[in-house]
């Protein structure tokens, strides 16, 4: 039976799953396994700095940015997250939702008082870039097909993607947005990817074209972004994350008639429990039996 | 080469089609083929007034109910409209769009000026009720299929559809929405269907399901959609079409927060051209080679 140290209240599918993957709960003192659904480091450390026992610790984020700035970081335990197709689908449905909503200007009609004007355009026959290879870009890319888009995905490995037309590597990005009708980020948040949609790469986006944020707002220059809306070279701006996050009241993002924020809901509280619930048992079962754990953080990579 | 009349002002598009098709723009006195963009019968009613030649009428709506309802319609003529493959993809991207906006509570955030709460249910194992299963339906159950969605779809015949779990006739309604997390209108307004979703099936519905309507306005008797709503029994609403249309400013749907109307947008401008030239273009050609024509109306049927 596995020590697992969950916090001081774990919910109750983090109790189910610790019990159903073999494990129990057990003070932090005697614990062999962290199992963290917060996401901020400070509670982290702390444990930490007590867990003597400590080899592993299981974060229930799918960004793991946090545990490297708030320094909580350390290479004397295995560290894994939620990444991968635990909160993908979820990811990528939200993506796909504020793509669609894009595409079709549903900003115009949601509130509006009155039968407006036709506009919009289909997704149908849309070029797509997704920056990130990952468990979100495959599964945006896979709910893309039906819809009859053409997607570019730019990610470090060449690994093709099923149902992409094409990979290309980052040092192609701004190549390859220029051809695409929206840009779609799913990548992680690393010393290598902060501030990656800068004035540079939004001045290559084709004119009218759309760029939505699923993963994280730091990915974005938010000044460059307004400066791109604003001219009128972007045609809009879908974001469930922001930089600053939360959005503050007062900022221009909120108003711009052609963005639309959602506040960082792409995976819900409806979803986490369980999601992460089968994540956690999961990842007992294969530390019980030396399997290679899921979602395992390469801090090398940051993520 | 075939005598086509397409009204007065016939578009770019149509013009080409008519060419490609091996037609030819003629004077209704000689034409064998009226190709009627406009919705309105007033119009094409004069024109078969004066048409002796005209065999056959392409219509360029998907649905065909106003040629019913405004007498135009006589069996003296082939009939053709633009249902089956030709819209219905722009049609369930459409539907795709507010199903998953009402899922995510999209209405809640597009237009909100302050961080919210997080809101809203994935649509991963989510049942969905398509009532049709025509080009619409087809598309909409393919889309769905990436999603993780359950599909029960309700029509006519019991002919399966690719991706849905069940195929179940039109007396079994009540009972194919108890289940279903949204209920997606797909059928032809017809004698038959005209107020379909009324009080009883709004009731039958599962509390807290959506209701996504792409068809016609008149499939839903709209005062019991409004109880429905205000009672809190259901959801929401999502209507791309409405009863009456164009929506009156003033009407109670509109400022409804549980409510999201898009103005009869799902084939836009933007599509109608270079999709419905297709059509003309294909059937002229079957026309001319006594094929079977491409969405031939069933006036029994009424679509």
């Amino acid at each position: 039976v596995i020590p697992v140290f969950a916090g001081e209240e774990p919910t109750a599918e983090v109790r189910q799953a610790v019990r159903d993957g073999g494990g129990e709960l057990a003070d932090i003192s005697r614990a062999e396994v962290i199992v963290w659904q917060d996401h901020t480091g400070s509670g982290l450390a702390t444990a930490l700095g007590r867990g003597h026992q400590v080899r592993w610790v299981q974060l229930g984020s799918v960004g793991v940015d946090w545990i490297f700035e708030q320094s909580v970081f350390s290479d004397r335990y295995v560290w894994t997250c939620a990444k991968g197709d635990v909160f993908a689908d979820s990811v990528a449905e939200m993506a796909f939702l504020l793509l669609l909503s894009g595409f079709r200007e549903l900003r115009r009609y949601v509130g509006a008082t009155s039968w407006l004007p036709v506009a919009g355009r289909p997704l149908a026959d849309a070029r797509v870039c997704i920056v990130g290879g990952g468990g979100i870009g495959a599964s945006l890319t896979a709910k893309l097909q039906p819809f009859g888009a053409t997607v570019t995905i730019v990610r470090r490995t060449a690994e093709p993607v099923p149902g992409a037309a094409e990979v290309r590597p980052p040092s192609e990005l701004a190549a390859a947005v220029r051809d695409a009708d929206a840009v779609v980020l799913a990548v992680p948040l690393t010393a290598a990817t902060c501030g990656l949609i800068d004035q540079a790469v939004l001045a290559a986006m084709k004119p009218g074209a759309w760029l939505v944020n699923v993963a994280r707002g730091r990915l974005v220059d938010t000044d460059a972004l307004l400066e791109a809306l604003e001219s009128g070279h972007l045609g809009g701006a879908a974001l469930d994350v922001t930089d600053p996050e939360p959005l503050p009241d007062g900022h221009p993002l909120w108003t711009h008639p052609r963005v639309i924020i959602t506040p960082h809901v792409a995976v819900n509280d409806a979803l986490l429990g369980s999601l992460f619930g089968r994540r956690v048992r999961e990842n007992l079962q294969r530390w019980a039996a030396s399997e290679p754990l899921l979602g395992r953080v390469d801090p090398q990579a940051g993520y």
